[in-house]
């Protein structure tokens, strides 16, 4: 099912890349992404050129294309960030998003057959996930596979899937510190796996090859604001991760990781990664034990709901770490307010009453 | 490494062994196991002659030498049920257990090369595991492998791995409604991983495969009353392991599974089998939630007070479902009085104190 007219449920995926350089590597997966559509963000300078190869159905925004869309709501998109590809959730109208970094390439399997990164990722979507109980022969919902003995015949119906993270053959996503203590480790690994990650643990989310089901969890995979301007970068898509997670548990939405792979080819700077990095290996031993034992109240029942409860969380709770945190707090509310006005409740059920709810940004301000 | 002299560890390892037919399966595992000492447990009639191949260093016992040694404790010994190897356990001097089904043999890794479940077992609990955070690209202790960016760096040091649980290729470990709906499915998928099951999730543990730190979790790895006698069977490993993973839980030591696999060479009768876990089946719907939400209280600072404890409330909470979980309880608290009596305290700590401790036996019946 490469590609081509057999695509899987090609009009109800976007494509999603942040882009700062050229989009060369789109040819590389060519037969993969044709069918689909994409959305490019370009990622710093709107002056520069970024040439999309031929025959690819796209849109593409750069800054000025965000500013103008979202007006004073567009602070919320980070500047000189790969997190500005969450603008592309927001206004995206499709149910899934595969979201890819522009240097990975095509992966091949053990047997040498190259790797469809989207049937995989939506073969996980499409298949529940089992985060109240651990299957120790992985995903039960996979061919060859199932329940082993004791799993409880209760759970068996699972939970629908909401995030599908997959996985690096070569760079590993190491962080500074790794990249320079490990120069030359490559991630040579094939683990032919899905994982649910079970409900109340946290994980390490990279938004290299990640995808998700737009309508369960869009609102939580806000990917903050980072780079340009403040205190920390690269640590967007951890944030996201631990948002959606945390909201996932509430939910009881499932959060897989393992298969697909894709190439990696090179490692980014550890030195400028260094810089970007610092600050969040500190804040994130305070940052992740707080989203560990957050509880999110009944009434919450949406993402959106969950998401505006977090963010008044984050902004009593971590706000004492750095002043970085409450500015990180209102840009989530802002965030909410962006995709209600992009992603309107449909006829019947109502948007989030912003000025019900006692979190409005200047109330913490 | 695979046997001889240079084998890992080899005078801290015990392989512990229920049989109730022939040891022929230990023709196949001699380059492995004999530089190893095996207890060997005869599961039922101790009249019937079970004959070891030679070379092998071992010790045997059966049902006469287990009510011999124990006398009246010799009650929390089941019969005629595979249960019976927890005796091993018992009267091991040893650091590490490794148990194994006698319909095992060893299987091979992808490249054709014999699997050494040993050793492997003995890398996973020699290394740490890591329950507190996710690493997405599994065990990060293992060669070629580390943690992902955005894994906290205050729990990179780990937690002591008590449990190893390892799998099996070919037939896979079904219960009955699962092996009677689908007899044909084998295993056939290598999963080249080792992955920590989070703190807080619970597991089917298999003891087929098994291997643990007798020093860290033993008291904790009873095998319960099952078969013979009892209105319930195929659920002794089970029960060990949610009772030794909520301990784990609460004593911050790590349970891995994954590699190493075995071949599990035949399935049992799906019908018998569902003779047997018939009542297993309803009971686990409300003993899985009570282990799932088990607290144990900061006094209970060993592996026995934590059973002692969880015998107490399994009395308290799942009496309800049936009688056999007050005698189940009992069961275990005679089970931890007999691992005190072989595995007294070091000089200079102390033992259990059962008549200070408000959970006799006498108090519950």
């Amino acid at each position: 099912m490469a590609g081509g007219s057999g695509a899987l449920l090609k009009d109800e995926v976007d494509i999603v890349i942040p882009t700062i350089r050229s989009l060369d590597f789109l040819e590389m997966w060519r037969p993969f992404f044709q069918p689909y559509h994409l959305i490019i963000i370009q990622d710093g300078d709107p002056s520069k050129i970024i040439k999309v190869p031929e025959g690819f159905d796209y849109e593409f925004y750069n800054r000025n294309d965000i500013d103008r869309i979202l007006g004073p709501k567009a602070s919320c998109i980070s500047f000189l960030e790969a997190a500005c590809r969450c603008f592309a959730f927001l206004i995206s109208k499709k149910k899934y998003i595969f979201t890819i970094d522009d240097d990975c390439f095509v992966a091949k399997d053990p047997s040498g057959k190259e790797i469809n990164v989207i049937e995989q990722h939506l073969k996980n979507l499409l298949t529940p996930s089992t985060p109240h109980f651990f299957n120790t022969l992985y995903d039960p919902y996979r061919e060859g596979a199932d329940f082993v003995r004791g799993y409880p015949f209760s759970l068996r119906e699972g939970s629908p899937t909401a995030v599908s993270h997959g996985l690096w053959l070569n760079i590993p996503d190491y962080d500074a510190p790794t990249q320079l203590v490990k120069p030359r480790e490559r991630n040579t690994r094939y683990v032919d796996a899905v994982v649910t990650i079970p409900k109340k643990a946290l994980y390490p989310m990279c938004s290299m090859n990640l995808a998700f089901d737009r309508e369960l969890i869009g609102p939580a995979m806000y990917f903050g604001i980072f780079g340009h301007g403040q205190p920390i970068g690269r640590y967007d898509d951890m944030f996201a991760g631990w948002c959606s997670k945390v909201i996932c548990d509430h939910l009881g939405f499932g959060v897989k990781t393992g298969l697909p792979y894709l190439w990696h080819s090179k490692a980014s700077n550890p030195f400028i990664n260094l810089k970007k990095e610092y600050n969040g290996i500190f804040w994130q031993e305070e940052a992740i034990p707080f989203f560990q034992s957050v509880i999110l109240p009944k009434d919450c029942t949406t993402a959106q709901l969950c998401y505006l409860e977090l963010a008044k969380q984050v902004k009593d709770k971590l706000s004492k770490i750095d002043p970085y945190f409450s500015k990180l707090a209102d840009a989530m509310v802002t965030w909410i307010e962006a995709w209600e006005e992009f992603n309107p409740a449909p006829a019947g059920e109502e948007d989030v009453d912003f000025a019900k709810l006692s979190i409005a940004k200047a109330a913490g301000k």
